[in-house]
């Protein structure tokens, strides 16, 4: 595999806003399929906001920063510090993540933030990335993603980062770790979640090709577990969290644990390398000029 | 994940009793569905009973310890004696594995083993249970598990340590690794026993949340491999038994092995780090307190 | 697992000939299901044809080497120089694999290089056995194997060493790692690829039983990815190459090195080792007269 990037050079992202073009023309929901875009916004209103029923031990997170859920380094920053205060809390037990916004759940990653920063806000954005997913995905609270529209690329890593996932029954809502697409890589412990998720031959194409699946479709290669009508997300997730809560909680968390801590393990210690390898691929001349013209189709688009 | 323990005070077996009765009263067969509990029996009469077909090189082993076929000290011992000498026996290729017992495969480990028990004890028990799975999983012989009954945690472990799995076709039998809805865990080979049968992610959710799989839905996650109607389990086991004694003995042998040595070197090289973890779980107070009520509770519902 | 091969001596190949048999007898195709004979033939003329469209950067690769395709160490020889000069090429992108022959994909390694053969000559040829697959699973072009007719043993290695799998809808060709049947393991990186294709215990029914699948059944466990009416196999193929070379290059490069880096460094760093168990195995005695009854009967049958 020596030659892997022998044609690195060759295609750029020609094919890349044909693609985006295609995907708003067949009428799908125009979130940006991978990155977004969203407005600056220097308000302190909170992305998130978070309800505890300390009835039920049951916290629900929603995520409420429009237009489509941006994960900024400020978002993540306030996702992080609100997953930790409920991790803390010994009448918080089990955790649902859900979108205020109608049609999109989360956009992923914020392009504002890999395009024209600096190498150290960069590796500052992408340590919060990996926060996030390391906070998620080895939670001893039980976690239910209540996918209640699109949920591409950092936004699907957030939705198998949890131990459930139930998603609103309409083909117009996709989800998938399509970063192929945008000439960029998924991240080995993306891979290796969506590996965990679906199972090897299934992440190899979904990665491969870029793929966002419609609702029906992730159902049947086991990317969500669940569907279920739009207005019937947020009960359903409660009905299934009782039934998580029925398990005694340290078994539940040691057999979590049992089944994550190797995935976990890998990243923890390739933290730096990681974000070193990110930091020197985003702020590459080639890739900064493929996120301007993007940014550009985006806000055309958009006019 | 250093916080795992976190909440391990905070819930006890608080959900386990009522958890067992919302099963019973669902109409389930009535077998505990994790531990069993047996009248203490101090005859010499066999718990195993092995016919070999010398003109087939096939062996049958029933398992006949009423009332649920619990695996005691005593049968896994007598269970072991017999692999033994049919692993040794040149003439026996095939081993069948079922029960004499109406409705029950196994019900799985014996909790009177773990209750009021020495550490000496516990340890000599868990040992056993290792070298069961050891010499199943790593058979020679092509075994088949023709589960006639319900087959819950050890009962399943026996199951998916054969090489097929054939499964009476009625949904009031059912089978899984639900360790965890009596707060105890799966340890790392019976996890990873499970991954390798069904993949990681059904293994995932069946382990964390304990699942008992009807007959149909262990088909569905792929459990069990085929199943028949009540009266043809036996004959359908001897027929496949053929088909699997048609292929060259060494080249599945050495397939075998290529496929299951990396899963049986990890306990072999971890078997007494498993037993101690095993004693010093089983031996804390609040397990045994739990035991107890455990106890009490299947005592109440004979009466 | 010490004693694996206690019983390698016991049974032979006695079950081998009655299985072909039956396999022929049930009207099945009858390409050898394993190794392939076929007359010696030195002449010049090519094994292999490759067209190469400039327009756009598929390649087409078939093979002619009647009558079924075996891969003879000069097959090899000539589909890993064709398949370096493809991968040297800039202007070759996706490379599509597919038989000039009626009902036969590949029928597998050819049997003539393994009997009555020198150690060296055996080593060179399963060295080219492993360069064939090297050099296809890591290929940087997009791979589709279009298979139209059967693709026994190296026929379905070839197969799974591309990137997705289109298959004539014909129950009456079948394909698999069969190697089993004819008391021989397939090596290490058969299993792991077809692990990382089908799963883990799909490829253990698989392997151990030495399975042939009907493409329907193949279909079924994710062994191909799509059936279509046999006159369309190439243009679905074509079409179906159109939607990998939309993704970027060099994104689905790093992808797929990042899936497969793992499995192709695992023979790269056994690569002697697994030379020298071959020739050992093959130029065994035993081995040796299972081949010589194996090839009597093959000629019985042409008879």
């Amino acid at each position: 595999m020596a030659n892997v990037l022998r044609n690195s050079a060759k295609f750029g992202f020609s094919g890349v806003l044909s693609q985006l073009s295609i995907h708003s023309r067949h009428g799908r929901e125009c979130v940006s399929p991978c990155f977004s875009l969203q407005q600056r916004n220097n308000s302190t209103s909170p992305k998130i906001k978070v309800d505890l029923d300390s009835s039920t031990g049951v916290a629900v997170l929603r995520m409420q920063s429009p237009p489509v859920n941006s994960l900024s380094l400020d978002f993540l920053t306030e996702f992080c510090i609100n997953l930790e205060k409920l991790e803390m809390d010994r009448s918080c037990r089990g955790l649902i993540i859900t979108s205020t916004l109608s049609k999109v759940f989360s956009a992923g990653l914020d392009i504002m933030e890999m395009y024209g920063k600096s190498p150290e806000r960069c590796g500052e954005f992408w340590k919060a990335v990996q926060e996030m997913w390391l906070k998620l995905y080895g939670s001893n609270m039980a976690t239910i993603a209540a996918i209640n529209g699109s949920s591409p690329a950092g936004g699907c890593l957030m939705s198998i980062g949890c131990d459930y996932r139930i998603m609103v029954d309409n083909p117009r809502y996709s989800i998938g770790l399509n970063e192929t697409q945008l000439g960029i890589v998924a991240p080995f412990w993306f891979k290796d979640t969506l590996v965990n998720t679906v199972g090897n031959r299934a992440a190899e194409l979904s990665l491969e090709l870029g793929l966002l699946y419609s609702a029906p479709d992730a159902l049947k290669i086991g990317l969500v577990d669940q569907l279920v009508p739009e207005d019937q997300v947020l009960s359903t997730a409660q009905d299934t969290m009782s039934k998580w809560l029925a398990v005694p909680d340290h078994a539940r968390q040691i057999t979590k644990s049992m089944m994550r801590k190797q995935t976990i393990d890998k990243l923890l210690s390739n933290r730096e390398a990681d974000i070193t390898n990110f930091v020197s691929f985003i702020t590459k001349d080639s890739i900064q000029r493929s996120l301007r013209m993007y940014l550009e189709m985006l806000k055309s688009r958009k006019a």
